[in-house]
């Protein structure tokens, strides 16, 4: 149902932040494919990462088979158990004809439920067993163009708020 | 105030994601009566949860009185100083005439406050006194349908990304 | 290009989020006068926190000048490796004609990057380097008067989950 949704005749603000809401959802899913397809052709992704208090660049993508690829290469495969929450925040949108910009702030989360027991669980457990741990925060500032009814990023950018380790290889 | 909102003149993408942000409210006030309003007379929610990886239901309610009841003896009351906070992100929502369709996600946390200890806050406790850990996670998929200006849920999803506990009961 | 957002032709509920959404972000800058913009010139900001399971007054501030002082002297300045975020859900909106209610749920989030090590991330290190500590929660309620195309806040409360720690200066 979610696939059919017709975009065009919404409102272009809620679009926008619609396109930021499938962007999550398939990058928890690790797809490549369906992520690459809510940029331009030649759209680019940008990271950033904060590396003792300055911004440095991370990594940049530039087209779609890039962006996709980046999915499959550069993200870990959820196990059996475990799944992750991309989520965002309190955004700010401004459209002005065609063109859009999408500033919000993100967290993602790692899931990982817990295996049944051998014996199955004990009466001392209640409610969902698992843990859920906030790994990554920042903002993600895009800027979107409209085509044929539908958005699109043109550059999305990637500003993490925590160093990502690089590690030596020496 | 937040009960006599006029959300018939609102555009429907957002009336649709405020029926969740009143769903949501109801849950942490553990308010039935008011949550099952938000739901039509045969309105339903079933629930999933992820067992070693797969997809399990886990319970069905139907009807106002069943969902009525499950807020008052499913879940735990709070007490003195506890509170949760069901939060949704990342709205996907579309809208057919008068059936619209939502998909969120969502995380809950458990708030527990910090007693005054028995001699006042010492000079080393500085802000907010307590816990907050995120316990729950997953997908809100609903339909909702549209009468005399007011979207309800017809049919409600929870999809936990962690397995619940089922004690055994040997 | 945030700033120049024209906000005065934008669907109202969507303008009074964005509000709410710069208000986040001027709080996480630690930018007393942009916050104070936010507001009326006779705007007030009231604090609460709920001390032992009671709703108590915890402060007030009145006027731009009080507000943008407190976020200069109240608010703990950010070091080089950390960062903030109050982050808001489930906004409950509700318009009559040039003045807005708001009810949102929020969860402030305490970021700590770690500093490189001195040889450098070693091979176990993945991913994000730090901390994501969620450390405040509660609700804001907020109503907000539209002049000439802008919406700002006339009052805004917060209303903490749990207590705050005042040092008793005996």
């Amino acid at each position: 149902m979610i696939g059919t949704i017709k975009e065009a005749s919404m409102i272009d603000e809620i679009a926008v932040q619609q396109v930021m809401a499938r962007y999550v959802r398939a990058t928890d899913r690790r797809d490549g494919t369906v992520l690459a397809e809510l940029f331009e052709e030649v759209g680019a992704v940008e990271i950033f990462h904060r590396l003792d208090g300055t911004e440095t660049p991370l990594g940049m993508l530039e087209g779609r088979p890039a962006i996709a690829m980046a999915v499959a290469t550069m993200m870990k495969p959820h196990g059996t158990t475990d799944w992750s929450h991309h989520t965002t925040f309190d955004p700010i949108v401004a459209i002005e004809e065609q063109e859009a910009s999408l500033d919000v702030q993100f967290i993602v989360y790692a899931v990982e439920g817990a295996p049944t027991p051998a014996g199955g669980w004990g009466a001392e457990h209640q409610g969902a067993q698992g843990t859920i741990r906030p790994i990554e925060a920042g903002y993600y500032r895009a800027k979107l163009r409209k085509r044929d009814g539908q958005w699109r990023f043109e550059r999305l950018a990637i500003h993490h708020d925590m160093p990502f380790a690089v590690p030596n290889v020496n």
